[in-house]
């Protein structure tokens, strides 16, 4: 340990408490692994208890000109983890601040802290009786609501933009300075929590997937429970139909159908969630052959539902029974040509709407379960999604997961697409082009977010502790990324290596990006390098 | 005519021709009136055709320390119009500007330059055969949707909160520097006009209700049209009311009835847009007593529709007849014994859900014209809501409607308040106290934009032609700002004059602001004083 850093520790001792500053090893070598490989070392962990703490910790942060890198509660999985992407960053770890500070049934909102989880939000409301939703994320109930806006991340239910419901952000800037954004910085203002612009320039944008300022509280607003719910399923046999299916789907979503987005996977999305990589049948040989998987899926699920070439999943929130069925029939009316099966499953029925082998329906519907919903409906989060990332381990999946420990290789890369067929099958063509040529499976995503635009998740997914295995991956990601992004196709949000790999912009962003990093950083000392911020700076000067 | 002035011009005719630079004296006098008193002076007005003549005007005003107030069309009535809020700016005006320069109609979107008017827009659709609609605003239809969504105006339709749902501007900085938000950083980013955040920290918000920028391109997304549309009307007799009627339709907007919004009105709102002030019968005072306007209402609509004391009006949106049927009946449902009256006019059919005198149903069916929405649906705008701006003037309302102009005083102050019956009408009250203390009629409109918050607008019209009524009007309008903001009711918008009015934030927020506004513009040329930036800023040096 040099001098330097063992002053600044000292000096954040003084705020947080010696506790609550980690130089242990294990703490360390925790805080330096990610679900790939990287290089950053963690000098140590800081674990400041409230917003006071933050900004007591970012002026010593400048006074020793000592960065830190802050985190929620660290679960970037695929994207970082808790990894800085610069060298010799302190990481600031806010998941003490767990605290959910405002809530209004009536109003419909949270003000909570970057500590918080999505267990514990959905906890919470529960407990209060409430009718209202947390929008999840796909990742494990451990991670932050906070952090995963910020980021960008893609929920559930009808604010599954979640970026776009949030609002009333609490700032603490680089240099210590306090800001709210919106109405937030005028005394006693009522709608600081209900109104996102606020009057003046509008500031929320600044401190998502950047690194100018430590958010250390925000406004989620909540939907309220749909009054009827139902579950849309549908799958194509033959790849051919995707362009004219994702077309009609668009159309669809434009006109207020779908308002919860939908999502379309392909079939490799189903055995990686319900069990692992067939290591032993292909005698330790990668990757899957697409014939094998055919066969297992078949075998499997006995020629039912997830024997789709591509399986589309669509959650649908409802005022009345009658707005239900009525919006049913015209996503029955669009898609019932377009597709091999499409069902539809409420609390009460399964209904096939259409089934490619009528005689195996009944049989069929024992793999959909009216009314299991419940718990998804009110926003319950699961980690179901996350077995997946245990796909290529020879390791059985354990019953507390965590992929950072466990060495399971997970890199994802998010393309964000026009919603329009070609685009997206052009997108998928580069995804599955990338990953057979390393020998990777295509587990592919479509989610499909707006009217207007779908991001394409690609997950590459490994075995951290075989050799070689790293740097394929990451070979394969650089060039799926770099293929992708020239394509046109820009992913929506970066890993913390990734931004080297976009193109130069053909404008002054560059420079106006700097010039904000540098005046409200002029130390430099807050996330240097993230989402490019800071690390260009440096390199420049 | 200084020295340093005549040397600035020469530069700027230089770029943009002498025929584009204005300096006489109608020119000017026209640059400096606005809807209420106004002090600032305007040297010239300076007319860029293109982006990078913006960019070379900018330059130039650098180089001569020479500031600019850039307005689109200029239409920005009863909030300051064309004036700048600092003396001495030169104006530069858009209107040139003004292509359409990127439609498609399966992705719903256009690209326009800021001198594009909303009519220009709609007749542009309407030959395309488009099925598209734009979101148009309550103003004229020669006001500029760019600028419109840069002030956070409300609009009609499905994207009625317009600044939702725009992205990709193209900005020039004040230092010349030229940036696209979002994607179009990127060369060839498909989705640049689809997704509004980009990657890395998101910027549109920089660039309204702000100077830090000039917008000169901005893509707006454009709602399909309803494949079944409806108006809903509703009213109420009994002011103590509101409170329930507010508390009812929150809870069906935040269940997601009444997707474009909806609007309430109270008594006063009618007659301005009909008729001019009964100057005559009151022997010229005002202002215009509650008792006369009942009778007057009364005897107009014989005890028709527009006797309520606050009017409802929602336009509604459907994918198909049937969902509007089960939409309809919701709202039946919740509002039935809240209201006095409840129609439904749809293509065909007059629906009379409530109606407090059945006898007299049939004779108010007149007032409702089925089918004659056409143009509304598809986003006509109309110059119907701007006779109300003539409503104390002694002249008749003219065919070419021009504010600024006609002298008619008109200024606006619009609360953001929460979307909770005892709020809005405690925000109310201190409306209609400020109006009534200084003579003005209580003309009020409770724009319900979202399922947490409503804008609350409070419009002070006046002769200004009438000595002492510019002062009277003002000091109104500073007052009621002061004690709305005090309560915690801050406007979403602010005119020229009033941001002095607002409360001192509880936190460093000025601070980060000047530290932007210093930054990208270290001349302070673009529009100082604009939102506060730039004003507080010489200030404090």
């Amino acid at each position: 340990m040099t001098e330097g850093l063992a002053q600044v520790l000292e000096a954040w001792r003084g705020v947080v408490g010696a506790e609550h500053v980690l130089t242990d090893p294990a703490a360390l070598s925790s805080a330096q692994s990610a679900t790939f490989a990287t290089s950053s070392r963690v000098p140590a962990v800081i674990r400041p208890g409230s917003r006071e703490e933050v900004r007591a910790c970012v002026r010593v942060a400048n006074e020793h000109r000592s960065p830190i890198y802050p985190v929620s509660t660290g679960k970037n999985w695929g994207y970082g983890s808790r990894v800085p992407p610069a060298d010799g960053c302190v990481l600031m770890e806010m998941r003490r601040m767990n605290r959910i500070t405002d809530y209004d049934e009536k109003l419909a909102y949270v003000t909570v802290e970057p500590g918080v989880t999505f267990r514990q939000l959905y906890e919470f409301l529960r407990e209060k009786g409430s009718n209202l939703m947390v929008s999840v994320t796909g990742s494990t109930p451990d991670s932050s609501p906070v952090g995963n806006a910020l980021e960008r991340g893609a929920g559930s239910g009808p604010y599954a933009d979640r970026a776009a419901h949030v609002c009333g952000f609490e700032v603490v800037l680089p240099t210590g300075d306090m800001v709210h954004t919106g109405f937030g910085r005028f005394p006693g203002a009522t709608a600081a929590k209900l109104h996102r612009w606020g009057v003046g320039p509008h500031l929320d944008g600044l401190f998502a997937q950047s690194n100018l300022g430590i958010v250390t509280g925000m406004t989620m607003w909540l939907a309220p429970m749909p009054d009827y719910f139902q579950s849309c399923f549908f799958g194509i046999d033959d790849g051919s139909r995707l362009v004219d299916l994702m077309d009609a789907l668009q159309t669809l979503q434009l006109r207020g159908l779908f308002r919860a987005g939908l999502t379309v996977r392909n079939d490799f999305n189903v055995p990686v969630r319900m069990q692992q990589y067939p290591w032993e049948a292909l005698d330790g040989a990668t990757p899957m052959p697409p014939r094998l998987l055919e066969r297992m899926r078949k075998g499997f699920w006995r020629d039912a539902w997830w024997s789709s070439l591509w399986i589309g999943w669509a959650e649908l929130y409802h005022a009345s029974r009658e707005q239900a069925l009525a919006e049913r029939k015209l996503i029955e009316a669009a898609l019932g040509d377009r597709v091999d099966r499409l069902v539809f499953v409420d609390e009460e029925d399964v209904t096939f709407s259409r089934w490619d082998a009528p005689d195996r329906a009944e049989a069929a519907a024992g793999y959909f379960d009216p009314g299991r919903d419940d718990e998804e409906i009110q926003g319950a989060p699961s980690e179901d999604n996350l077995r997946g990332v245990y796909w290529r381990k020879r390791t059985a999946v354990p019953d507390a997961m965590d992929p950072d420990r466990d060495r399971c290789g997970v890199i994802f890369c998010a393309p964000t697409v026009p919603y329009d067929g070609r685009h997206i099958v052009a997108a998928l063509e580069i995804i599955k082009d990338s990953l057979a040529r390393h020998g990777f499976e295509p587990i592919l995503n479509i989610g499909c977010i707006s009217g207007r635009a779908v991001q394409v998740t690609a997950t590459i997914t490994y075995d951290r502790d075989i050799e070689g295995e790293d740097g394929r991956a990451l070979r394969c990601h650089d060039e799926m990324l770099r293929t992708l992004s020239g394509a046109g196709y820009v992913p929506y949000r970066l890993g913390i290596r990734s931004v080297g790999l976009l193109p130069e912009p053909v404008d002054d962003s560059d420079r106006l990006l700097d010039t904000l990093k540098k005046t409200l950083d002029p130390n430099n000392i807050l996330a240097p390098g993230r989402y490019g911020l800071g690390v260009k700076t440096q390199v420049k000067e």
